[in-house]
């Protein structure tokens, strides 16, 4: 089995994603504050480290719709028909097999540089295929909140990176909704200003 | 003016006591788990190191007046009659005045070795008057959430100690509600396998 990592940045209040979450502020009111330390050019070593850990190649993604594109509903629904292709451009950062959780079906979309998305209805059935196409790479859950939420519930996150920023965000989207008997193990602490940046195992003794 | 500081474990989705607080639990379901870290002989330096710091002296403390004891309504309500004197027996760890936040006036009570508890009815007489009292030294919010809190909201917290522990409890108190504008900055972190011990400056900036 491939290890499953994953990876947020979260509020001192556990949120991942402010309140009020819009088209134009995808990641709600003061979300965007979460991502100071990463946004940008990181100023100091620790942030810096930290944002080429996070760009670290992996064998495969599973992400949520959010963090593939702003569409909503039927794909055709959006930018007159034409199939939206990712945040990342041409050649997306993923270099790897990525499923997309949607409720929308749609055929797999290829992209340069080797990533390749794949739209799929089931978590369980994302996260198969994910681990059977990762061999023996690791497969991350790239977000966001439902998603993450989704490999606790099912026990198959092995290690999580939280990045908590010292800001509160008052409200929004938490990863930990309904998973009260989660226990995590910090196993690596690094610091800077702009937040505290922890990997966590998955207590599962 | 004295330094004002605070000092709560809390869990990974940001609460300081966990949902459905009773006589017998009066940390709620779970509660007692972010205090794993402190409790017994803590079996680690950087715990046995935050632990003496948490008992370090201050000039003057408040606190709500379920850190003070379990008494609800009238004092006289409990107990025969018999004023309560605190949980931490007949000589407390306190050495100093305390500020009781109670809606229930009680003339003062004086314990061995230096602590007073005195008993306000309002969040900023106690205040005033613990900084009054402190003079050079430390004013240190005892808990709970809701002291914490109004110390934030009245814009009087310097420096706050937060214990993270790698729990989560679904539910609960805590420190941030509706304080969406609050900015920390962490200026010192202690990792231990029970609790990340983060040190924040109030960022006022």
């Amino acid at each position: 089995m491939p290890l499953v990592t994953a990876h947020v940045s979260m509020s001192l209040d556990g949120f991942v994603a402010g309140p009020d979450q819009t088209l134009e502020q995808p990641l709600g009111v003061g979300g965007l504050e979460l991502h100071r330390w990463h946004l940008g050019d990181p100023d100091n070593d620790v942030d810096r480290a930290m944002t080429e850990r996070i760009l670290a190649p992996h064998g495969a993604y599973v992400m949520g719709r959010n963090m593939y594109g702003p569409v909503r509903g039927e794909w055709d629904s959006f930018a007159d028909g034409e199939m939206w292709r990712g945040w990342g451009g041409d050649e997306p950062p993923y270099h790897a097999p990525v499923f997309v959780l949607t409720h929308y079906p749609h055929e797999s979309v290829e992209m340069a540089g080797g990533t390749t998305f794949h739209f799929v209805t089931d978590f369980d059935e994302a996260m198969e295929r994910a681990i059977e196409a990762a061999g023996e790479e690791t497969v991350t859950i790239a977000g966001g909140a439902s998603a993450v939420r989704q490999g606790f519930a099912a026990g198959l996150i092995d290690q999580i990176l939280i990045n908590h920023a010292p800001v509160v965000l008052g409200g929004g989207e938490s990863i930990f909704a309904d998973l009260p008997d989660l226990r995590l193990r910090p196993v690596e602490v690094h610091s800077s200003p702009l937040a505290t940046h922890i990997v966590y195992d998955v207590d599962r003794s």
